[in-house]
């Protein structure tokens, strides 16, 4: 039973999807008007994973992440896509080209999985007003000046539950309100855009029955979402700092436009600090992704590659607040590469034993463990203290500290294949980059261990000819021999 | 001067854009709802060349490059997206996520920068409504049970030239048509949809004035390239099956609705066949783009990497019919490793003569010859053949036949500027898709030439278990000596 921590109940509930074996899940994706920073990364890292494990779990998941490419304000009310567009003299799509190009590929080095679906807020403009049109049918959202607000106070008489996911009080959401004047064309204060008229500079604009305007941002996630898994679905995910006022408003918006608040549960990642306080250019306590990959920054002692970035983000649980330094990359990376290099040696690992061999039992122990920690909310942290249990022992057994005879093939087989499917499919975890690379690095490191052994045999059969001719033409290709107490070694340079 | 081959026009001419400095170009992109195939990839791999050329010569470009995603309709009158969705039992939009992702997979290995805009037909729709009303309002549309069709022969009498583009007469359109019943809703045979009402299973559907609908396939490519390049803009592209109706009729389509027909200049890329024919699934003469890459094809000896059929694809003039072959393609590859390998040597080779040594004014002339065919309408084939003579030159001074002092080192540096430019900046080509593989098969390379020469040794010394040890040890790491009459080869399985 997969158990996850909820947090519009603020529980840790068993999860049961409305129709078994099939999950539908939203995330709430990257606005594109600025390079995605890397405390995004570590949100869809974790969705990533999350997706992962729902699928390793044998559901049909269909997992929507959208783009906003319109309407995310900020706080002088400009909308940030044309506020990107025209500080760069650009048109706002080709501003959201660029950086969904960019996203995309930081999702690819990250070895994100693609979403079943990844819709954009421009592509779902009809779908936004007809749910505008909705929800001034329902009496909860008025027409002013060519915008149209959703009515707070309204809603709250009908006696939904609205600041129920954030933990706001309605009378203290009231009475925040109250100490603030309405502004512009708004009843309430607390009322919130869900269509705004476009002004006369404003480059994004489309038709409706209103104004030529643009849809408000909390309502293409509402829009999208019940479009794409429907009216009532499994799973809704995002940043934390996203409960309020975005993730409340999309439930009011559901709730009012049908009757249904979207989402039965929802995941809420937390924050990607550095050096123990909140990233902030401006302080220049910040960090790019490009900088944390090529080291070029003061905050790290050299680069790190996207991979132990990976395994660093899920050395934490989701739900927990992560604090980034250089030492602590560092010693994710050292044990990234402890757990990969088990990874490959249980490769070549064959079990000599007969069946319920001393081992097996203790290997397939830490292997469900770490199984059940995955299933116990997604808790990579404790998941990945199993595996390298599981690392130790296959360790042991390569280096000769214990016998492969106390494991039995079929046990350890099977148990191999337990192991690789969490670290690949479940944790996303990849020896490198590229499978070729792989495939080539492999071939060299065998084609060495020739080179050197004919090389010794060479000089031990005085051919001194034949030995010079090896190291002059592996010199040529800047490969260096080391003769060392425990034989030759090599170096590329 | 640039010129290019103008479809519309027919004639070779003079290319002015409609503001110094700026292009708008917008060219067909891919319907997602199947894996993209290499024949699409040509035409993308054309127009790459294009716009790099354009921003090579300084222009800032506006580069449109749309997925449809909706609206493309089958012969049978079914939208391929619905029927792909269909088929797989998936949402419409899964199956384009699919196809899309699977697309800017292709389009990255074979270098192709991206778009600076790439619109979706479904994030339109709103646009696309809007060109429908503005053609029925002039006249030039008429609703039919819930349908919109474009009405051709009332667009006839206004005198527009409907089939200039195509060269099809319109007393031949029309005859054609006579001999054709009007089917379903239509008037006349050759009238076309711009809004379809959507049958009860049809899954994709939006609200609009006349139905719950959607809209016909070659309305989008003419409401997205109005709204991000305006109602007049600069160049077209497609491929040349796009010529007839869907071109045709983008142009129609912008003529009755805004007076505008859009583009100034069409391009059109050529067919790729392969060995002589026509590429057909159900006659076998096919290949994917992964079978090319991976060689698992009857029709290829081995794989090629994606910058060799690049610059295979580079060997023919986009405008031309471009015939694929084993043959071809390993010549091609032979040519791409010989101007890479020039590029190369470029990079660490100095002039070491005084101003106007010898060898400048060829080097020069010849890269000079280049750039202007690339001018000349993109003549790629013609560019590479005098880059071939600049390699020539280069190699002949790398290899010791002329002097490096028939060089001078300002004239050398401006020259390695201009190659670089010209191979790297306008054609698109790489060294290879990662630095890191390409010095290990280099390593690779080098490693078996090595072992290749001390198995001969071992051989003529009649060191059997040596020579035996090799073969076994290559044989492990699934490297396969071949003994012919030029010496010993081998390959990678």
């Amino acid at each position: 039973m997969l158990k996850l921590q909820d947090t519009l109940s603020g529980k840790k509930v068993e999860f049961e999807p409305l129709k078994p074996g099939f999950v539908g899940m939203y995330v709430c994706g990257p606005t594109v008007y600025s390079p995605a920073h890397i405390g995004n990364c570590r949100t869809f890292v974790s969705f990533d994973v999350i997706y992962r494990t729902l699928l390793y779990l044998g559901n049909k998941v269909r997992y929507v992440r959208n783009i906003t490419d319109v309407g995310h304000l900020l706080d002088d009310g400009e909308d940030r896509m044309s506020k990107g567009a025209r500080l760069q003299q650009l048109e706002p799509m080709e501003v959201a080209q660029e950086h969904t190009v960019g996203f995309h590929d930081m999702m690819r080095i990250f070895n994100n999985l693609p979403p079943s679906i990844e819709p954009r807020a421009t592509g779902h403009i009809i779908e936004q007003i007809e749910m505008v049109e909705q929800i001034i049918e329902a009496g909860l959202a008025y027409e002013s000046n060519g915008s149209v607000y959703f009515d707070v106070p309204a809603y709250l008489e009908k006696g939904e539950g609205y600041g129920s996911l954030s933990g706001r009080k309605v009378d203290d959401l009231m009475a925040e309100s109250r100490d603030l004047k309405a502004q512009g064309d708004k009843r309430h204060p607390s009322d919130f855009a869900i269509w705004m008229k476009a002004g006369p500079d404003h480059i994004m604009r489309w038709n409706s029955p209103w104004s030529v305007g643009f849809p408000g941002w909390h309502l293409e996630c509402s829009a999208m979402s019940r479009k794409y898994l429907g009216e009532e679905f499994d799973i809704h995910g995002g940043g934390n700092d996203l409960k309020f006022p975005h993730h409340e408003n999309e439930i009011a918006q559901n709730q009012a436009s049908c009757g249904h608040g979207g989402a039965r549960y929802w995941l809420h990642t937390n924050m990607l600090l550095l050096n123990g306080k909140k990233m902030s250019k401006s302080d220049g306590n910040h960090i790019t992704t490009e900088q944390l990959i090529s080291g070029e920054s003061e905050h790290v002692s050299k680069g790190y590659s996207p991979m132990a970035i990976r395994f660093f983000m899920l050395m934490a649980h989701y739900g927990s607040p992560l604090d980034m330094s250089d030492d602590a990359l560092a010693a994710a990376e050292k044990g990234y590469q402890r757990l990969m290099e088990a990874v490959k040696r249980s490769e070549t690992l064959e079990g000599t034993g007969s069946e319920g061999a001393p081992l097996d039992l203790e290997i397939h122990k830490a292997l469900d463990e770490a199984r059940a920690h995955m299933l116990d909310d997604f808790n990579t942290p404790r998941a990945i203290a199993s595996l390298f249990e599981v690392a130790s022992l296959i360790n042991s057994i390569a280096d000769g500290h214990r016998k492969a005879s106390d494991l039995s093939a079929a046990g350890f087989a099977e148990a191999r294949t337990k192991l690789l499917a969490l670290v690949h499919d479940v944790l996303g975890l990849q020896a490198s980059t590229g499978g070729d690379a792989d495939d080539s690095s492999e071939r060299i490191n065998g084609l060495m261990e020739l080179v050197i052994d004919l090389r010794a045999q060479s000089r031990a059969d005085r051919n001194w000819a034949m030995s010079d001719q090896i190291r002059d033409q592996l010199a040529a290709l800047d490969i260096e021999l080391k003769d060392g107490k425990e034989g030759t070694t090599f170096s590329l340079k």
